[in-house]
């Protein structure tokens, strides 16, 4: 017997018919004896219509700009899932399973006051482990909790696996699965590398780094928040037949499990080939190399929005000039260029280059830490094919290359099979 | 100066533009200086697709029966409401009015535990009040409290004219305006009698009697709410042009106060003519004239929840049998038949005739408890157009005819006229 929190996104949910088949899944762990907690999204499209609704309300009020209050949004978006969660209740049981929904205010789920793009503060699982202890299905509306100024606050777009993360932290769960539209983490894109192989298990770092660097099987935030709390998140498949799934003690249903490394007991070195496209590569030429620099370029950076991701500085070679290398995403280019350009005259720099379309590659594993030439292993194999390396950082876990697009699936391909990543090589 | 709650059905707030439009009306208040709190309806039709849903459910999830849980269907179907105070928040601080939404546990409003038809237990207008205070509109979404569960209760269908009349006797209100596709209550039915007129004020009482009798202004126990608090209620178009109307203190709007009776100056001793079409007679002849006779006819058709309207019963004139007669919905009249026909042997009846395709006329006014000779004036003009009464009840402020539907436009014309209700007779 577990206890456990099952998390439905909005395509998994988005017909009675769906809902049906939410709740046959949630039946079945439920009839194998495991305490159960549901957490849902709103109906695909919903949540869409209604924010719809709220960005064009105040022109058709006759507002010049399209303001609107973060607390009315919240009120407004957060009726998508609190309909889901009455839905799936009535569905668990005409179906005999005794549930009950229950929305954000009502758990209390506490957050800060950021409404829109609240964080969690609080969640008070008292009545709901009380209730599951007596065999009720907990039925949660995600993406929402309450604020202290006791109006609801949403979690900002795809805050229900945070929901259902703070929920099992809140309910000391003994795992949170995420059910969605992959049944589990691979060591890289299944799409592009048809040799790609699930996971059994990824170590939170691990999943941080795949999450961010463009594998969107969770959100970052998630993932952090389960690090945080030490809830082990099981990715699975809600297309899996719900009835034909053994949920019994000791049983192992396809997915992955990410949780601490000291689960894991033969930790590979690498555990995946990340990669991200449409980044831009901006280099800065002769920029004087002295105190404040960095802040004089990336401050108005960041004040325009623009998201900047890989930073490449050298040594200079005399102290006086260096190179700055960085990208940022495809679509913020101009706005980055134009931002440098008025800003010239602050940073000194000679001169600007960019080229758009670049791809990131990044070789992932915790097992790097213990294991020497693990980079040069990833520069000799790119090098064989090829490939020119146009960037690299490096953190603790993880190598990130900068390379043409044009040659970002020989890339993968060849890093996921130099790491013995490839199907047939699996022990 | 005067403190306000302004109620908007579902139509008034169909789409973002008619949301606008409401908008206006509440700007228009506010901008009089009146302090105003809002109650409005869901958009129409979204109550009617969650309701849907809330149906369909059960058995999509295989059930054989369509039972749900009555606190489920709340918590989604109160999600419309939510939705539509949220967007007119939106509307009115898009055109510079400060606002806020209010959902039923916010305020609080609270209600018994009577799921899907809960009743008003208290309201708490401390917030609002305090912040009405400060220049702040208060928006209320309808049709919902909050249950001593801690789960949202609904009032019902139309429950949304209850909240606001519940809202301005929590807040104090001065009045409660509740804007209709009509511009307020008329001597009886525009469409049959062209010469009808828009009453100014109305009694209570009287509102009671022409609610339950066919005129679908406001609901009935809206009525019964304002009576026992004494909420002034004010009965107006919302097709009026939002900036074209005067809200001054002492300007009259067009539209129809219902009030107590101590402020309606000249009584009229009938204020108007109302009638309901569909209703089917059943006479039973030769009944036992005997103690529990009453209980034994109405008993079982109460079970089968026939709804029975007028009941005649006269004297015997021996003490032995006597006739009885009554009135149910034409739809009903089937199902009433067989229960009288199971129950034949109990009762005791001889014979049973039925009608269907009648219509009830009623005389409402409550100066007629002052003043003899109202119903024979009644029966008097029934007869000088050759009209046959088949029935009769009586209250104190009302008489109730029941006749040929044939006859249903004669028999209203010629008591609307009889009474001077005509509008060239109107003062």
């Amino acid at each position: 017997m577990a206890r456990l929190v099952l998390k439905f996104g909005g395509t998994s949910v988005a017909d009675l018919e769906r809902i049906h088949r939410v709740a046959r899944h949630v039946k079945r762990e439920a009839d194998a004896g495991h305490e159960v907690a549901v957490v849902v999204s709103a109906m695909a499209g919903k949540t869409n219509e209604l924010v719809n609704w709220v960005n064009r309300m105040p022109q058709v009020a006759g507002a010049n700009a399209s303001f609107y209050d973060a607390r009315e949004y919240d009120a407004i978006v957060a009726s998508g899932e609190q309909v889901t969660a009455g839905l799936l209740a009535i569905a668990l049981q005409s179906m005999g399973v005794d549930a009950r929904s229950w929305l954000g205010w009502q758990i209390p789920l506490r957050t800060d006051n950021a409404h829109g793009a609240a964080r969690i503060d609080a969640v008070d699982g008292a009545d709901i482990v009380e209730r599951m202890g007596r065999g009720q299905v907990a039925v949660v509306a995600g993406f929402q909790g309450v604020a202290p100024d006791n109006r609801i606050a949403t979690l900002g777009r795809g805050g229900s696996d945070t929901s259902a993360v703070a929920l099992a932290a809140g309910i000391e769960a003994d795992r949170c699965d995420i059910y969605t539209d992959v049944d589990g983490v691979y060591t890289t894109d299944p799409r592009m590398v048809p040799n790609a192989r699930r996971l059994d298990r990824v170590s939170f770092e691990e999943m941080l780094e795949l999450a961010s660097l463009g594998a969107k099987v969770l959100q970052v935030r998630s993932v952090e928040l389960a690090m945080a709390h030490g809830v082990r998140l099981f990715v699975r498949s809600s297309f899996d037949e719900p009835d034909q799934i053994d949920s019994s003690d000791g049983a192992t249903p396809p997915g992955t499990l990410i949780c601490s490394e000291d689960e894991i007991m033969e930790q590979q070195n690498v555990t995946g080939i990340a990669y991200a496209r449409d980044e831009a590569q901006i280099s800065l030429r002769r920029v004087a190399d002295k105190p404040g620099v960095a802040a004089a370029v990336f401050g108005p950076l960041a004040d325009a929005r623009v998201n900047v991701d890989m930073i490449v500085q050298n040594i200079s070679e005399d102290g006086t000039v260096t190179d700055m290398t960085f990208t940022v995403p495809d679509a913020d280019l101009e706005k980055a260029r134009s931002v440098l350009e008025s800003s010239r005259d602050e940073i000194g720099y000679e001169v600007a280059q960019s080229d758009p379309g670049m791809v990131k590659v990044s070789v992932v594993g915790v097992g790097m830490r213990s294991h020497a030439g693990v980079a040069a292993t990833a520069f000799k194999a790119l090098a064989d094919k090829g490939v020119n390396i146009r960037a690299i950082t490096t953190s603790e876990i993880k190598i990130s290359i900068l390379i043409d697009s044009d040659y970002a699936e020989l890339a993968v391909r060849a890093l996921h099979s130099v790491y013995g990543l490839d199907k047939e090589q699996a022990a």
